[in-house]
């Protein structure tokens, strides 16, 4: 449970657990305890987790940024305030942290902003469950993404992990990173298409955000139902796709954007969108 | 509703809104409004659409290539014969629309002929749709490959577009892909694995030409078979899989075209499949 | 039917159409007709389907390696021994034998064990589907991976090969090999992503070994979750495996071993995992 109810316009909401500020329609979300690499905890999962949900109702976000403090991503689950207390609870609660953490991902990908990860340095365990949970990931060379589940005794299916990973980077690629827990450099992982550019530690940040500002501009319903589409065709046929598709964008050619858009084409400008 | 039936076999078809013609065992699908870079139009999709439907019934093509005239492969739905229509339409007729477009997806996977696209210059819109549902893609460093939905204020998910594209260049590519319309260049199109293979314009179509004809002299019932099961599997699990493959496998073992390669390679010879 | 029933512990069993040795937690399991290229027939067949299904009752081997000897995989189902018989078999028996090839990779995937497999020169037909089977592919430049299917008559569908290779390579390249059968070089499969690492052929069993060794020395329990994972979350959507995952996550917090790894850690130890 987080003790602090998120309010809306998410602007005005003051986080406990990690830095927000909202710039523009673009949330940046900074794990911020740098001095130990910007670990998960108990209150950061919990806090985030409502943050996400609270996106779905707030209508000024229009994407997100994630990042870390101090030249690291994060180290993921912290070993003195989660991994010791984990060992000493019962299966109930047990499945209860479990549940919880997953619930993170779950409300990443149900957020209808999409979201760009900015990751330099260490990028460990649930910290990179956060990065793949995310829609585009910025790297620098580096950083160094590790599923470390294995090391501390754990399976690689965490939080998603073995859903996820393999399509991302290819079930053969997937199941080395999870079994062995070896830290994947930056430049390895933008070959494998783990990144999606690979930019110097100065400009990490400022490339994320202008990328998440090209969104935020966007078609905002659009934007949406293309997230909501990629996450809900997961495990459906390509004909099912091609029919869920066709609603889904019947219902996109009702909004406003796409008039916008056509005359503005018409008229050789460049479009502006308003979202609606 | 296409005005020009069609009429089996394909070779002695007239296509009234594309260049079609059988060279051999293979089909060639030029889209030919150069001075326009190709756009598909109500017309075009709808004549595209019967004749991949077609070609399920039709016993003389093996394989189909599917190329662009003038050194653009399709810029996709045109603006004003295709967008500035659906902008005025009502929700019946838009959802018409869209599943018609996706119709052509559909029978472009139902068909059992495997189809290489030869895609130079402009890959655009609903055009790069039609190279994604093409099984293999030649292209050039000059061809450029761009889901440019959100450009026009429409969602990333058209024709089967979210669940495509993950599979053929991972989950994270395909979002920066989807998200920002951004035109993938041929050579970043080689390395991600969305084209087969890059070569010079001036060859690219004598290429997939060869590759066709290739794959028309293999054995047609097999792979017919392949391609209804890389379609079928999409969503399967292996175990499933296999157990789908034992059977379709177990079908083909009983071809002629079987027996024809185990006798040729007994007496040391190159197998000569005849489809059956 | 395996006319040599398996015995347990497997260090002790002696196999009759396969090398097979345990060295310390590791078996390595190698194809050894090294004169016809290592193909497979029906002895080896059955007898390697009941072994990799016997791993999961045997509490000794905790990683497996499988190669091939004299510097190839395997050449596949042999044209003598096994095309020949196929192409005279009637549809009960045909597919008595598909069903019984694809029990072997779903043996090969269902066996707690974590597989490695070591790929030098020849890896063709069933050949690379067992490599495929396999959880890590080390290979060399000079392997050549070839899905023949094709080339004698047969249909890529092979022994799970459309669910398997699409997800290791990508759909448009998977779609390329099945269709032509063409042979992958040894650093395009590096480059796909197909084999995980490449090595000189005088060092690679070394390395396969020394991968198998270091995951044998990992947390058993844990391991056979994430291959378990890896398989069940196939064709599952993100919420579902998160779901999995948690219940999975919450039973792997309650072995010896996550608590070994903490205690290890708070010390500044590296930990030393008893498996249970």
């Amino acid at each position: 449970m987080n003790a602090n109810p998120i309010t809306l316009p998410l602007g005005g909401y003051e986080a406990q657990h990690f830095g927000l500020e909202v710039r523009g329609k673009t949330a940046v979300v900074t794990l911020n305890r740098p001095e130990k690499k910007n670990p998960l905890t108990f209150e950061s999962y919990a806090e985030l987790c409502d943050f996400f949900r609270a996106l779905g109702k707030d209508e000024t976000v229009k994407a997100v940024v994630v990042t870390g403090a101090g030249g690291n991503f994060s180290s993921g689950g912290d070993v003195h305030e989660i991994i010791g207390p984990l060992v000493a609870m019962d299966t109930v609660r047990l499945l209860k942290f479990t549940r919880m953490t997953g619930e993170l991902v779950k409300a990443m990908r149900a957020c209808p902003q999409p979201i760009v990860a900015a990751i330099d340095g260490v990028c460990a365990g649930a910290g990179a469950i956060v990065a793949m949970a995310s829609d585009l990931r910025y790297g620098t060379v580096r950083a160094k993404v590790a599923f470390l589940f294995n090391r501390v005794g754990l399976a690689g299916c965490d939080m998603g992990a073995c859903a996820m990973l393999p399509r991302i980077v290819g079930q053969g690629r997937a199941s080395e990173l999870l079994y062995t827990g070896r830290a994947l450099p930056g430049d390895e992982a933008e070959r494998w298409g783990f990144f999606n550019r690979l930019l110097e530690p100065e400009t990490l940040l400022d490339a994320a955000l202008a990328m998440a500002d090209e969104i935020a501009a966007g078609p905002t319903f659009a934007h949406a139902m293309t997230k909501r589409m990629l996450h809900m065709e997961w495990a459906m046929g390509v004909d099912d796709s091609i029919e869920a598709e066709a609603v889904a964008q019947a219902l996109c050619m009702q909004t406003e954007d796409f008039g916008r858009a056509y005359r503005a084409f018409a008229a050789k400008q460049k479009p502006v969108f308003e979202g609606d």
